[in-house]
């Protein structure tokens, strides 16, 4: 009998053969290859890599949504900018005024609480918030064929980690339950914090300020400071994890040639085609394209190689938990 | 046939009997305090906690011997100030100068160099060098009775982490091998870094400058952005791990009446008698102590409660790897 399919999302053809050939030379003892299960360690991208981050990144309908829920109860906060023009105008009346009015909207919804707050926040949006324009709960536009990836890479003894832009709190509140990817495999953004005793309570406060934005040559000191050891494969989808993916294949530690994985942008239908648009604040892969044959990496088209695009099932996160 | 006794240098007693009571309780499906395993977290200090801290914490003499050699074999650098009066008069003459001048001293062995290479200095260092008290190893000053409780807790199901003052790449090169603890479960303190492309190798520089100290009021914020999930069992030794413990017990996040144990050193004959000495820059109980009963604090008396103090054998990492 055949053994069952581990990536039945994946078309077949060179890239899924190219999964299953590098986690086949990992694993075989006896192999010059073969590494240790310890030493398996694999780091994902998050936006675009492991769900839909088009129109917006997730966590901007998050800051989006939950600074309007704020400035509509408070009337003092929703005439006072950059909350007036948000609610007037929403998020482009917001970016109009620059990066930093932006910022203001990030910082009052993610800091000036403690970390469990905050993940109650977001526990909350995530109940009922749907992308819009798929049409979907946002823990339902992660993307199944890389779903299948994390559960393969598991069952051959790997550690999987998130290294994402998006912040390590927000990720955290459902990375477990959609991904299997627990809270201390999740390393993001991080925000300053400090500890409180209050009313013989103790607890931590994030405070409102950004401590560190982990996206491009971030990414590689958040690898060495939250990991501690040299990923052997690295899956992302734009110019904001070259750095990490030059680093699994090239850096100093790798004692085996590692594993780069792209996920390339080209299903308008079905998802979004969107990475070589040049005017893109995110989700860009002009600098890391050009790179793809030298170092290696396998060039994941959406439109080719995935079957299915998005889980046809109902995520337990949506269960109400 | 009885069980085999899962801490065999413990004597029995209620310190013991308080440690298994809370791994039962925690473990027993269908009880009110089950906790389940992606939430068994259990942080440990290293520094007085899993191994001795006296005279010097173990990093401190690696510190020393490190620069003394750097001084030497760089005769302009060994006229320079603080290394002139290290080669003089030894740590106690660079004390003598302030703590600027012990920082110096640091910074000059732990930075401006890759994490690799660090990670080499370290593992050289660890091959030769010895306790000048106990007369063994580094990697042979830990404690038995602590090792035994890391073993119990994994082999119940729990994640153990090291959060420690120690720098988290130091206690990397050997926690894997010596604790059982992987390099992603060690937290500890951090120097900044960056991240550059040398002749065409990625790599990640270790800059001249303290990111986080993780000692006293740092550690909750460590564990929140590290480990993401409160801990349901602390393990300390002096006032630096004071906020941990409290967190521990009485963090808002506490699912269930959590367990803190402090390592007491009171047993001057087998270790060091040290932490109710208020001229301690480091190790002091003082503050600590007076909380036991109120947090429910276990207290392990080393002279009562360890039958062993050290192991027995040679540890594998000092086996030449």
């Amino acid at each position: 009998m055949a053994k069952t399919d581990p990536l039945p999302s994946w078309n077949e053809g060179k890239t899924k053969q190219a999964i299953k050939d590098f986690v086949a030379r990992v694993t075989t003892e006896g192999s010059s290859d073969f590494v240790t299960p310890n030493k398996r360690i694999a780091v994902f991208d998050n936006d675009g890599t492991l769900w839909c981050e088009m129109p917006l990144p997730v966590q901007l309908f998050f800051a989006v949504d939950t600074a309007k829920a704020k400035a509509e109860a408070d009337p003092k906060l929703g005439q006072t900018e950059p909350f007036k023009s948000l609610l007037e105008g929403g998020l482009k009346a917001v970016a109009a005024q620059g990066l930093k009015a932006v910022a203001e909207i990030v910082i009052a919804t993610h800091t000036g609480m403690t970390v469990m707050e905050f993940e109650q926040s977001v526990r909350d949006w995530l109940k009922t918030a749907r992308h819009p324009k798929l049409n979907r709960p946002y823990t339902e536009v992660v993307f199944q064929p890389m779903l299948e990836v994390l559960d393969y890479l598991r069952a051959n003894g790997f550690l999987t980690f998130i290294v994402s832009g998006g912040s390590a709190d927000f990720m955290r509140v459902f990375a477990e339950e959609t991904y299997g990817i627990p809270p201390p495999q999740v390393v993001g953004t991080t925000f300053k914090t400090h500890f409180e005793m209050r009313d013989g309570v103790p607890m931590v406060l994030i405070d409102p300020a950004l401590d560190v934005f982990d996206d491009k040559e971030a990414k590689p000191p958040a690898i060495a400071k939250f990991i501690g050891r040299q990923p052997i494969a690295c899956f992302g989808n734009s110019d904001g994890d070259r750095p990490m993916l030059q680093l699994t294949i090239r850096g100093r530690a790798a004692e085996v040639p590692g594993f780069g994985l792209i996920v390339h942008h080209t299903d308008g239908d079905r998802e979004f085609a969107y990475d070589l648009d040049e005017h893109l604040k995110w989700g860009q892969l002009n600098k890391t394209l050009p790179e793809v044959e030298d170092y290696g990496w396998v060039l994941a088209d959406m439109k080719k190689d995935w079957k299915t695009v998005f889980p046809a099932t109902v995520q337990k996160a949506q269960q109400g938990k």
